[in-house]
């Protein structure tokens, strides 16, 4: 017989996708923050518009909505999800690029990844399209700020560190 | 005349993928190197492959690899390029995971965002199999730390800051 | 602080996939119509099943199937649905070919983005297969026909000028 | 009018994706099996972790996972399906690798596609990482064992043949 | 024998990717252009930035540009490319909004079907963001207007009927 | 200093991308076969166009050809190829549909991977199209029977077993 014992097999250590079919499903919501920290320069050309791929922040914004909506393609154990909106806003300091993306959904599992694939794709968009200028840009802090919804109920970041 | 004057707009922040059609094909290398910081019990957990969902590194091996794959379909105005080599490295510290990601092409443009395309999607990956213990883990010093080929030549980070 | 205000910002121009997480969940159809012009003998030639890359209409049928699943991939702000039956029909004319996308769903938003992509992806694809014919046909016309489901109730077009 | 008569077509030999949308949101399971038949020395490679590709089994189990939620892609008249849980696991016998995978959903349509795909492209995976030591690998019995949900009740293999 | 007699299968009718490996590498580019026929008053709120989804045309410009990296995907029969630039412009006129994409790259086949993709999606795109203030929008007269590199020379569009 | 000492690290067991960089561009065949069993009557049915779903042949082989340009997608450590023609063969016998898929390039690698794909997601198709008839078919005798270019030499398979 084909495959025998399979049922009891000891799964320590093997990747599966975990089982959601039981749970309930509710809105969820989670906004996730990152940043690209760059030069003076860099960041003041984007501001101005001056980079020469075209319009950063729009362009960036754009990435990150549709990474958000490919992200259990790229997280190999995450769910697929139908999302409900999605925003993703950048601005610019002085020598940082600050992004936010806000995710929700009706579903059975929540959107943090969703928002953090966001935040994530959104940098890198900003560093391909300023790479010409600068190539020492570091993306960092990209992390949950906020969750909703869900049986863990609301979880809420109070500062970076 | 439909269209008539397209060819001379100025094109001034408008978005375009740059033409690379006169650059000469070599081998490119690029390494790119990023973090995921999280608890030290959580980092315990994945040094001793207790995480539930599976083989945290394994898994965002690989998840890195296939990300470096669809750098172009992620980072909107990246050229497709055909990856002659990649590899993600993972090393779990006390309060960290550490990400290096390496990509080879033989090609008209370089692999750095690849790189860090690699590196991203590795540490969303490690954050999607630990958030169920930790949820305050932070992605950060996503960087570039060696590039060469190419016209532009050699550049390597001496340090993350 | 970081991200202080992002709360706030003027959302004007900013690119965001709109909430549909109120909306009710319910059946929703759309019919979407396009044609592509061709000359008399390269029609001739597709309704004889005499094109060398193959069946024309079979291949151009499966592509605009697919692309309607692909919608939500291609066109930014749209959001991933799951789409219950679709249907691509194409008639060959003296000088055109016809086609026509049936998409329902149930769902919390409407599919006619996604029956005007398995029509124009159809298009695509019959240009594609007879193009070492003719390089002068013209994809026309392509257009939601009728709509039903929603809030904003049905739509129907009576004609197309 | 353009398209007249569309409506009446005679469907017979057109693809299209069959309506579920009168279908109930059931849970549905499905287990497929197959496996890879090879070598006792490729077999032997695997189990010991020396294929130079890296862990065989582990990249095989991400694959099939990730291909699971991928099959509306591939498979052209599939729906999409928000899979609520994948698992696929490998054993290594003698001369071959056997794979099962399990999937499961609450939706309108079942999941024995999703399924089969897992052990597919689990079994495709297994290939790729062995070809460099053995190119007679063939990949054989992928088929259902079980299917529960949905209107059409049960179904369980006994055998193979 | 298994399959005996592939080899001398009639291909008459049977879809296939045709063989372009003997086709020697050159440069090669191609512009499409292809328009959205709208309401002076959509075309209006495109042209003054008013619509509630975001900047029609930032969005759409990228959407373009991406769905030409895809064109393959999407498109059964089309090959693979490694597109070298990329670009779509955007115009509004008081009752369309006109498309232009102009696509290069140094390879075995054409970008016509690329640069075809790019006018398509971005109309979509178009529409869509449009949609909540226009259903009776149309996509009209994309056509290929010029075609240089390769075998088949140089093709130019005079006019569009 | 980050990540000190990946450089030298035991890569044992880790998944990568085998460097190809340095392996010469050369026209490059492959050749898989593998057959779908099946019952008579569905084998029957198949002949005689009477799927419900439509033409299982036509659509069986878009679907094989476009698996192969994604195989790169699929199976995660191989290398992205530029695929210069596919075919994909079916052909109806009594109690299995037997698959042929050749595929063509001019690359750095082999392009056996891409013909077992596509011989198994045509083989795939084959079984969505003709389970509501017969949930008992069975994948199987997927394997590389001829590969030609490269380094290592021409493979020709002699028989199954």
């Amino acid at each position: 017989m084909p495959h025998e014992g399979f049922t009891h097999v000891d799964s320590a250590g093997r990747a599966r996708m975990v089982d959601i079919t039981e749970k309930s499903v509710t809105k969820r919501q989670a906004i996730a923050r990152g940043r690209v920290l760059l030069s003076a320069s860099t960041a003041a050309a984007v501001a101005a518009g001056e980079v020469a791929k075209g319009d950063v922040l729009a362009v960036a914004r754009v990435a990150g909505i549709q990474a958000a909506k490919r992200c259990w393609e790229l997280v190999p154990l995450c769910h697929p999800l139908l999302l409900g909106a999605v925003s993703v806003d950048l601005e610019v300091l002085d020598e940082s690029i600050e992004i936010e993306a806000r995710v929700e959904t009706v579903g059975r599992t929540g959107v943090e990844m969703e928002a953090l694939t966001a935040c994530s794709v959104a940098a890198l968009t900003v560093y391909d399209m300023c790479k010409a200028k600068d190539r020492s840009m570091v993306i960092s802090d990209v992390c949950l700020w906020e969750k909703t919804g869900g049986r863990s109920g609301k979880y809420r970041r109070e500062n970076l560190h």
